[in-house]
């Protein structure tokens, strides 16, 4: 029988997971959605198929015919949820990042351990194709011991101003994404130095934020890697890993909608690779899904743990440590 | 509400339409699959989550409950599950091709223009974002006149060799796609002459079939194509289409499940590109899908209509003829 | 030390190998250049550094210090110029065809066999190392036994008016070097069969002559190919050759004067493919040059002996009588 | 006329500059090649077909029928002969870097400023097909503003350990290259951060030097770059450079040796990238010879001054000392 899966949060994420759970995870039925703005849980509810919709998430948590929580609300809201569908005995799938502030996800990972439930976190991309493709050629050694590693990841356009305001930052928000690739690919990361800077739109920096930004890493294991990010690239989302060691060099590309060539009296051009996340990653959501669903089916280990969604957090507030102080910045530094 | 469907025939391609209505087509609800072959009828609706099968298609095909016929049952019964289908007023989809004799397809195409149901033939290709892109480009003139067209497709295995027996050949059941193709992107064809010889598997051969062809065309309009068949790409599933013109040249490539380079010592690579149809046009078939039950519930012409399905094989006589007596066959010839 | 070359035709193949023979094959000297109109000659001589010119070039051949004669004067020149070179006991380089008529070939043949002096056919082609690679690939069965062949051949723009007229027509003039490619990669054609139309300018349809064509051809080993051949690609020089087989396939892609690649709000896009064969193949010019150049100074067979030009003036007028009479053409009824 | 140049140095970028004056600049003639070494001075003379040799490169220098001076000699020896050059009223051409450390790069470009003959500094990257058509894409605004810029460059396989020793080490020898291209394409630098480690070949750690780096800088137009270099890349020379904007995306790839693409039962392949300097570069290094001695005939501003020789080196020496103090080094703090 299909798990009974109700989602808090019907914005942009919410629905990309309410369709790929309806559409491609045939052993999870989504009973419900929970929205705070009933506009948006109704509109959902009706879009995806979802018998009902509710406007209290912290009542959905608590209803007796709900087996996982899949949390894709605000940020600030990630815990207080994820500790009552612990204390409530649900299963628990939850947007990254956690939260914003280490004390504040190292309580709500507790009542997870304590409570024994299921969590996994959100870091969809280590389920792209590419990505597992990636670690694959690393783990077979097609390209022997790993020596740096290059992420150059560009969003197409930049959120609104409000989003910015209470995202954390383009290094808790879109960066963490890439701090996350990092561990998955190379294991874990003792140092980062920073540079940023505005330069897609005054605005940002007047929210106090970045659009730019270049980190390099100190792995444990001695590799040295970089990561570049920008809000916007104006040809679409540009998603790019390169992993280089001693027996070679294995390299991502992007998608893009079609694989046709057009050679004309001025160039040869192919049309823009996929526009963002809901066309690029969309079956990596599923394939989080899937797994995630699976993991609590079989009682499995989830392949993104608490831990995962804490260690990110700290290198984005290294991050923004070391351009604040124009220094390299360990991780042991913050917590 | 919902499109009732009832799918005829649970082999590989009629599990392909489950799949895909079931998943992705949210406005058809797929009430029953029938099969001669009870256990591959029963297995099909478990797999697909079908609430009913059956053994009887003709008695699918009168039940009240049904609005919709999706036959993907052996090609020699099409044209009957067409009239029966069209005489209890249901609206149709039906595999290519419709029959591999004229007399047989005229008939049925006959009843269904008297019962005015709608018949959409399953050449899924042109569902395809390549092809559809191709086809644009054509349309927006991006590449001028078209001149010639170069269509190269290779499955990456023969089919068994019982297949082949009753598969009315290379041409009728394998090139029959391109021959669409040909049409979709240039229009109809004048003339055609054909090469084609057995060198992939001798069984092919004794089973009186080619498995390697290559066919040239003269289109209406005055361009000049050839087609290219193999039987047995050992590297997967290739399929290409260029069309040039007085202004450029459009091509579409081949798709791959990850775009992951590696250089090492021997090569730069990739991974072989998509193995076969399945993975290939898995979203054209949901695309011709999306396509048919949005004619029928809105009441639009169908996309793909009964001429469409009868031409290629008129196509394919013609290069079969060719073969036979080496020499140019005009269309004309064969009605 | 150097072997002496005198040049005959100062045209624009001819140049081609006054620069490579100058630049690039320290073991030539180019000692003198003849061409019937003086300018020409002498501007030559000029800008490659040639010390003597000359406006006779029967009388350049029997020069007494020339040891190697380079024919690059009109075609109907050619075989008057074998003739005279071989008595005069001189070592000849010949640019394709040697002529458009088989018993005017065989004449000038007879009297290098008789003298038994070397002659190498411009075939410069099989020198560029995509298609050295691709013959590579074909003879470490790479890919097996080959089953097909596709070459598409397509001139940046068409040449004057005037050249075509004296030209043989676009099989004799451009298609011979794709027939040569034949034979180089996949030895010799049994029969063939040809489409070709007036698509780029009328007035080359007025001279007599065709501007696009597509040639099927059956080879002696069992190898379908087919070649396509268009006086105009606006994109540029579009050269391409596939081999198909049991074991895989090899292709060869376009050269591009830069590996840049610009992505903008528009498309992804590279600058066209390189313009002519005086950039794409300057190469295989120096290549072929340096292979001649070697045979004769250490007496060794030349790569492209006068059966080579010979066999592609068989292949192109069986094309064009196929084309004439609308059937395929064995190469037997030619001669 | 053509100019009188004579070489010092026989190494290997002597030769590559004594086969590129001899075969491809026809305005510059080669009269004498000057090496310490005996032997080799005489092998490249007659590899190159150059009428003179000697062993001293001072008295080179003073000859009468020299115009031009182009120093290839071990870094050491560089100032020195410039010094000699410039006081004898030879125009030079430098390779890179000038020295190793400024006070005696400032002597020498003094000397060079009071006599007023010309020094090109032998960037060549400069004058290759993907560093011209990049610089050309950022000057014609094809991307925008620019923001960031990652260059990957990567040798074949490191020099031996006794030229190591003697390089300056990976920033000054090789690194070098890729400073000078970020001044080329961007403009001034402000500020590096590095890190760099030993993963190649320990034996390089012991001769006090590292084989794998990661630079960080900030341009003065605000420009956030990454520089990353290795010694060993096993599928051969691997340089790529992107620059990122406002309006979109240029990046470089590699050069190969042919455009042939493989399919077989295991991958889709191509050849490894052309394996080193001397074959991707080649053109580059007759483009710079060809663009400075046109400076000398036409009496034009060198392309690649002095100055360009300077800033480089100071680069190198922030960028050690990042490595040294693991802290971002402005380069105002060298000199």
């Amino acid at each position: 029988m299909a798990l009974k899966v109700g989602i808090i949060g019907a914005g942009r994420i919410g629905r990309v997971h309410a369709d790929t759970l309806v559409t491609r995870v045939p052993s999870a039925e989504v009973v419900v959605i929970a929205d705070i703005f009933e506009e948006s849980a109704k509109s959902s509810s009706e879009q995806y198929g979802i018998p009902e919709y509710m406007t209290n998430p912290s009542a959905l948590i608590q209803r007796d015919d709900i087996d996982v929580v899949v949390i894709c609300s605000s940020t600030d809201t990630h815990t207080q949820f994820i500790i009552e569908s612990a204390q409530a005995g649900k299963q628990i799938f939850c947007e990254k990042p956690i939260a914003h502030d280490l004390g504040t996800i190292d309580e709500a990972l507790k009542v997870v351990e304590d409570t024994g439930v299921k969590l996994q976190i959100g870091f969809n991309r280590r389920f792209d194709a590419n990505h597992m493709r990636l670690k694959q050629a690393i783990e077979n050694g097609e390209i022997g011991d790993p020596h740096t590693m290059t992420i150059i990841s560009r969003d197409p356009a930049p959120p609104p101003i409000e989003y910015i305001k209470v995202s954390g930052g383009l290094m808790m928000d879109m960066m963490i994404h890439d701090f996350d690739m990092c561990r998955f690919l190379l294991g874990e990361v003792e140092e980062v130095y920073a540079m940023g800077d505005v330069k897609v739109d005054p605005a940002i920096g007047e929210a106090g934020d970045i659009d730019t930004a270049k980190v390099m890493l100190k792995f444990e294991n001695g590799v040295i890697g970089t990561i570049e990010n920008s809000r916007q690239a104006v040809y679409g989302y540009d998603q790019r890993v390169e992993v280089f060691g001693s027996g070679g060099s294995a390299s991502t590309g992007n998608w893009h909608a079609n694989a046709v060539t057009i050679s004309d009296g001025n160039s040869v051009r192919r049309d823009k690779p996929m526009h963002f996340f809901m066309d690029r990653y969309i079956d990596s959501y599923a394939n989080e899904m899937i797994a995630f669903i699976d993991a609590i089916e079989n009682d499995k280990d989830v392949s993104v743990i608490g831990n995962d969604g804490r260690v990110p957090v700290v290198m984005a507030m290294a991050g923004m440590l070391s351009i604040k102080e124009n220094r390299p910045v360990k991780l042991s530094e913050i917590g």
